[in-house]
Formats: C-alpha cells, structure tokens, sequence
C-alpha cells in the first residue's frame, strides 16, 4: 500500500491509536492501544499494563479469533476544530505467540515506547493488522 | 445505571471519545466524536465537520441501521502509564432526526462545544447511545 507522506508521518507520530473489533454476533468492542506501523503491518502488544483478565481471556482477543475484521483510528484532537485530522484504517488482524515477527515487533515496540523496555512484552501475544484501506480525513 | 463519582466526572470532562459500529457482515469502523452524557444517555451530532458524503450515507449511520449494537470508549492518555484510564461503554444506537429528546441533546452539545453554536446541527441527525454496560479501568 502506497501511502502519502503527510498520513505516513501522521501514523508515526501518533501515541495511541483507537482499535475497534467485534464479536461474532457483531457486538463492537472499542479500545485505547500502543501500536507501532512498519509502512506494511500495524503491531501492539498485549502489555503487562493491569488487565482484569489473563492475556487469551482478554475481550480483544477473542473478538478477533471468532472475527479477524477489525478497525483502527489514529487521530489528533484540537479545540481549533480546523486542524482536526484522522487516519481510518480497515483490515484483518492475528495474533502472534512468537517467532521472527513477532520479535521484529517487540523491537519497534521498545524503540517507540521507552516504557516498554522494562516489560516482558517478548513473552506475550502480540495483535498484527494488516490494513486493506487507510483513508485520511482533515478539516482543512 | 448508577455510575460511581469518579466515572462521572472522568466521562463528563472528556473533549472526545471514540465510537465503534459495525455493519451486518460484523466489519468494525472506529471514529472519533464530540458528545455529552446527560447521565442516562450519550448523544453524538453529525456536524458539519467536512464529511465525505451525505450524513444519510455517513458508514457509522449505515451500520447503526444494519446493526445497533456499539461501544463507546473515553481515556485518557499520559506518558506516565500509572495514569492511564478509560471508560468503556457497550450499548444500542439509534438515530434522532428531530423531536424533544433531539432538542434537548443539541443543547446539552452547544452547551459543552461552543463550536456548535454556530453550527446548524438542530437540523442535522443526533445519535443517541444507551449504555448497556459502563466499565471503568485505571493503570493505578
């Protein structure tokens, strides 16, 4: 997917992002995430911020093994509603355990997000998403 | 639904919260929205904010009428993640084009933004949100 540079580096200076994906009854379920872009695949780890669960419990994670379509948006808020922006992203999701990409992610991770080089984020499920639409949206 | 102080003044100080729907086939789509709680229900206008296409066309409204099932998220983002915090909320939408509760849902939105009071979404579709479940989360 060829991508402009503006949404590119909106991607990459983006925090968090907002990642929705729904059960096989089609019941939404909407959450806050980190996440890193390698200009193919969208990457975040199942963290060892507290969760109520244990990892393959988690509502996100199951959602996506009973429906891999999923949804994420990254976008930047301003009350100068002139300068609000988006980026909407469709695609398909799986969960990674191990192996090259996953370590490759975990990498990206710790580069982008200084707090997770203390978690054990290399011992834990890591979601991929491979976007089939990426869509920018601006005020201006 | 009584909601705990705290979850209340988290929810009602939020600029922005994010809106997961999905369409029959189970596709999540996630955007951002400006709305206002009036303790029982979460009201979304269809601004005119640059929008693609017609607010009849508009995906979040496709998919409500397909499907009224949604999730609503607010956090809150800090780099310090012991502060981190969300409120989740998965419920039923339906959409407004006028009447009483319409009335009452642009006031409560012009009185939060006042973007909107130059803005004509007195005559633009509302969507209305009834929680069926509020979950609070914190980092601490």
């Amino acid at each position: 997917m060829r991508l402009g540079r503006k949404i590119l580096s909106f991607i990459r200076s983006a925090r968090i992002a907002h990642f929705a994906t729904a059960d096989r009854s089609g019941q939404p379920h909407a959450v806050p995430i980190c996440f890193v872009f390698d200009d193919k695949y969208f990457y975040s780890p199942i963290d060892e911020k507290p969760k109520r669960t244990a990892p393959a419990k988690l509502k996100r994670l199951r959602n996506i093994a009973e429906n891999p379509q999923v949804s994420l948006v990254i976008d930047h808020y301003d009350e100068n509603w002139s300068k609000l922006a988006y980026v909407l992203i469709t695609g398909a999701a799986r969960i990674m355990q191990r192996g090259q990409k996953h370590r490759l992610a975990v990498t990206l991770l710790r580069r982008k997000y200084s707090q997770y080089r203390t978690m054990a984020i290399d011992r834990r499920p890591v979601i991929v998403i491979k976007p089939k639409r990426i869509t920018g949206w601006s005020a201006r």
